[in-house]
């Protein structure tokens, strides 16, 4: 299907939105009115610039406050609506929204809507122009998608029909099932965006936090459906306001809602994913020297070093680390995930446009193929040869068996295109989403996890002023945390992070623990249903910590009651 | 009355929240149960620290969900409670605050609820504790203050008494006025937090929209005032949970919550303000050499100079800037506010820990008394000696008449900071509050005013990415724009800002107007009640640009519907 956007959906004067959006791929453009109210370039300069991009102009929009109206104000909206015609005309753009009336002067009167309607339907005519009639969620009369299809059709005009908007019906929680009653010639657009859940007000809900699909809890899936079945012939359009895309890149934030389009379509073509990845093959870490030491104190051993590259392999149990050693201050930098079909993987990322990052190839070295996260992270997809690179001596049995999980922080512009890379293109299912405090802010976490979780991840941003650092870390599986903290405590005990007497008063008249848990520095959490984690933590080392977890009884969180004291704890301490 | 702040209000680790507290000159503290969990000194410590510093421990909280349960339930909740009450010994803290239970597990019956408090009093009366109860607007039975008095009541303990809040009581709507139904000696502690109207949830808007009395739209000193009735005689204690002020800095923050209780007790206690600034005597601007041509454009005519000081006076009409040549980038650095008593207005400025400048006197010169604002501009209170230092040569008549309004923008972590100030340091009322849209961004932007529009501001926060350029501009009244326009369009057509014609387009499609406008590139608005305001705007210089505005019919607005043009040309300029 065509793939259009509107350009309030990116940030930047028109000519960067528009190209912006030709740089992604888009089909074609929905004009923003006040985007074009305070552009310099007069209507056929815009015209022509669209088309010199590659770029067709689907729709105007909005045009407010139309119909139901008593006669003296209908004469001023139709003189209003010759202006825009005209305007249309000089732009090439043969489609208006019209959205419903919040306008106290509107009148309940479904007959009237549709004769006044009807009537702007035949001016349009005569300009060569189309006239889409949208609900707005908070429309005065009409908010509901049906309500507005009845007013097209009481209309009865070939150049009315309906624009639907995924935001206006999923928000109010209409079934869009009922869009398969509407005649796909008559549904004349459809925008599409989707959103978190959050109690507020749909105006405030519409107008800051919308997102691309895939980005938010609504099933656009499911309504694009249901559109298709119509025989709706129109382009896919994203409509997104958003607070953060405002601020964000404007090519960067037009590539993301391709992708999400790219996404949503594939979904509904039955496009076959390749299989999420099973596990972590391995992190790797920037380290210049300072990780060796605490990885060996944690129970990890060097097995192997890079046929070619200066990187060292460590190993415990199933947990496979690389140390970088090129220089760089310590950070996560690469993640390989255990991959059934490493190509396919790989083919999958780049169909929804992760860039494909070069790979110096040394001969006998295995073909790894790698995939830039959005925060530049490398993500390689491996089966078992990349191994063979580092002719590893052999298992190394220790308490840690395995990758629990990692986190990574994100730029805070890009919160959900991690998501959506993470969901996408790794596979990964969003679990929780939560603002976790922080001494000075807030930091906005959220967990993702493959099928039998064996691939869990939490991405972060913050929200901090003061002494914000983007702490990462590898978190490691263990199957007795206490015994692993007995040994560190005792063998090296400035390795563990001091953890508050307070936390463990609080803990204790909460529920009965073990009282090791207070001399180890143990952190533990139970859910619902009596699931219990374990966590111990490492210092800092530069932006990097580890942490030891156990989980029993089907625990599938994190942590998160404890990591406000982690983080107190870390920023007290300087790191 | 005593002054106390709950520790969540601010930013920072325990120790630095109370360090910050105590510099701000608070009495006491609420101990927020997170902050100290999160801290590595031990109760004993943290009591020792707060009594170095001078700081009672007013409250301890919260602690949840304890009443109205199952008995198995309430064995659990004693047991947390004793921990907690042992806890508050060595912290030596002897008020719980108890919320309200929110838990499903909870029971719709008072006597229950009542007889549990009641247990619960009597064990904290054995360790010398008592208990304050409060009504949680999201209580599950109880959420409403009256009916948490009506509990209290119930139980009938002496340890047992109720806490109020502010935002729990205002946010619901419930009339403040039935707290003069408690005695006072049985509200145990009184929490203030104001609020800005949202249409959210209330859970949301507690959380993370709370500010200081005066910043939101609570009618606070009406509260309090019942409050005082009762005979209440415990403090005034700020609990505000912010997601701005978490980012802060926590001296700051401190600070200008003290100030907004100085305000608050100044309202309730009959202290009298000066009058409010009839009028701005003065602008003054930093200046390398390019605003005197710009000033010259414009009409004005410098006048004199300072007698001592590297400072021009340039006049037209009632209008009068200060050009201060000393080399910082063009900049507006001071306003000069006409004040009926200077001493006196200087005096409460002081009173409400507003930083009295310094400021180097010569023989003869005024003696002028100034503030910082906030954001660092200097505030003046002068009478009419200021302008002897200069030796004006007399008036200069010319189209523009006064100074209309300045525009200032505000470090985005202190505009609650500055409406405060400017509302209670000037006595203006704020007034529009809105979300500019701009390329980049939004920019949050809020009006305020004094007595017959005298003096009229305009702070705003620019949160915007890309090209986060701070402007500032100087609006000028005048009697004709049109002719303002007309002989600058001729005699310095480079001075005015281009407007695209795509603005005029749409302006005709809305109403007939001059079209000389588009022509001279001058914006047009119009109130409800036919009011109606044009504007023109100079390129900008430096940070500084100016306007001339002409006011018809009562119009009292800024152009708030004009102002993404003018932010969408000065991006696009580059400016």
């Amino acid at each position: 299907m065509r793939k259009s956007i509107a350009t309030v959906s990116v940030s930047g004067t028109l000519t960067e939105k528009l190209e912006a959006i030709a740089a992604a791929g888009f089909d074609g453009v929905e004009i923003f009115e006040n985007d074009l109210l305070a552009c310099p370039l007069s209507p056929e300069e815009v015209r022509a610039r669209a088309a010199d991009l590659g770029l067709t102009i689907d729709l105007y929009q909005p045009f407010r406050d139309f119909e139901a109206v008593p006669p003296d104000v209908l004469a001023g909206n139709l003189r209003r609506a010759e202006h825009k015609f005209l305007m249309m005309e000089r732009l090439g753009a043969d489609l208006l929204l019209v959205c419903s009336n919040v306008s106290p002067a509107a009148v309940a009167d479904d007959e009237l809507a549709a004769e006044q309607l009807r009537l702007l339907a035949e001016r349009a005519a005569e300009h060569g122009i189309r006239v889409a009639y949208e609900a707005l969620a908070w429309g005065r009369h009409v908010n509901e998608y049906l309500h507005a299809w009845r007013v097209v059709r009481l209309a009865d005009h070939p150049s009315l029909g309906t624009c639907l908007d995924s935001f206006h019906i999923l928000s109010r929680g209409s079934d869009p099932i009922g869009i398969e009653a509407i005649p796909g010639e008559k549904i004349f657009f459809l925008q599409l965006a989707d959103a978190p859940q959050l109690a507020m007000d749909v105006l405030q809900w519409s107008r800051h936090y919308r997102c691309f699909p895939g980005q938010g809890t609504f099933d656009l899936a499911g309504l694009v459906a249901s559109v298709r079945r119509t025989g709706y012939a129109g382009p896919l359009s994203l409509e997104v306001f958003n607070d953060v895309f405002r601020q964000a890149s404007a090519k960067r934030t037009a590539l993301d809602g391709m992708r999400s389009l790219i996404a949503l379509e594939q979904s509904l073509t039955g496009v076959t994913h390749p299989a999420a990845p099973a596990g972590f093959a391995f992190a790797e870490l920037a380290d210049t020297g300072a990780l060796g030491g605490v990885l060996a104190a944690l129970g990890f051993a060097r097995t192997g070093t890079h046929s070619t590259k200066p990187v060292e392999l460590w190993e415990q149990g199933d947990a496979r680390l690389l140390l970088n050693t090129t220089g760089a201050d310590p950070a996560l930098i690469a993640l390989g995930m255990d991959s059934p079909d490493p190509a396919g993987a790989a083919k999958h990322a780049e169909s929804l446009l992760s860039p494909v990052l070069p790979r110096e190839r040394a001969y006998e070295e295995a073909e790894l193929e790698a995939v830039a996260a959005p925060d530049g992270t490398e993500i390689f997809f491996c089966d078992d040869a990349w191994l063979t690179d580092f002719a590893p001596t052999g298992p190394v049995p220790g308490a840690v068996t395995a990758i629990d999980h990692v986190a990574l922080t994100q730029p805070w512009h890009y919160f959900d295109e991690a998501a959506l890379f993470y969901r996408n293109v790794l596979g990964l299912q969003p679990q929780e989403s939560l603002d976790l405090p922080d001494p000075y802010g807030l930091l906005r976490s959220k967990a993702m996890s493959g099928p039998d979780s064996g691939v869990r991840m939490v991405v972060n941003i913050a929200q901090v002023g003061v002494g914000n650092l983007p702490w990462q870390h590898v978190a490691l599986a263990c199957d007795d945390v206490v015994a692993v903290a007995r040994r560190l405590r005792r063998e090296h005990p400035g390795l563990l992070m001091p953890i508050p007497g307070n936390y463990y008063d609080d803990l204790e008249a909460r529920q009965e623990v073990d009282p090791e848990l207070r001399h180890l520095g143990v952190l533990y959490d139970r859910d619902e249903r009596g699931g219990e984690f374990l966590q111990l933590y490492t210092v800092t080392v530069g932006r990097v910590f580890f942490e030891i977890v156990q989980r029993t009884g089907g625990y599938d969180g994190y942590g998160a009651r404890n990591a406000p004291i982690r983080l107190a704890v870390q920023h007290a301490r300087g790191h």
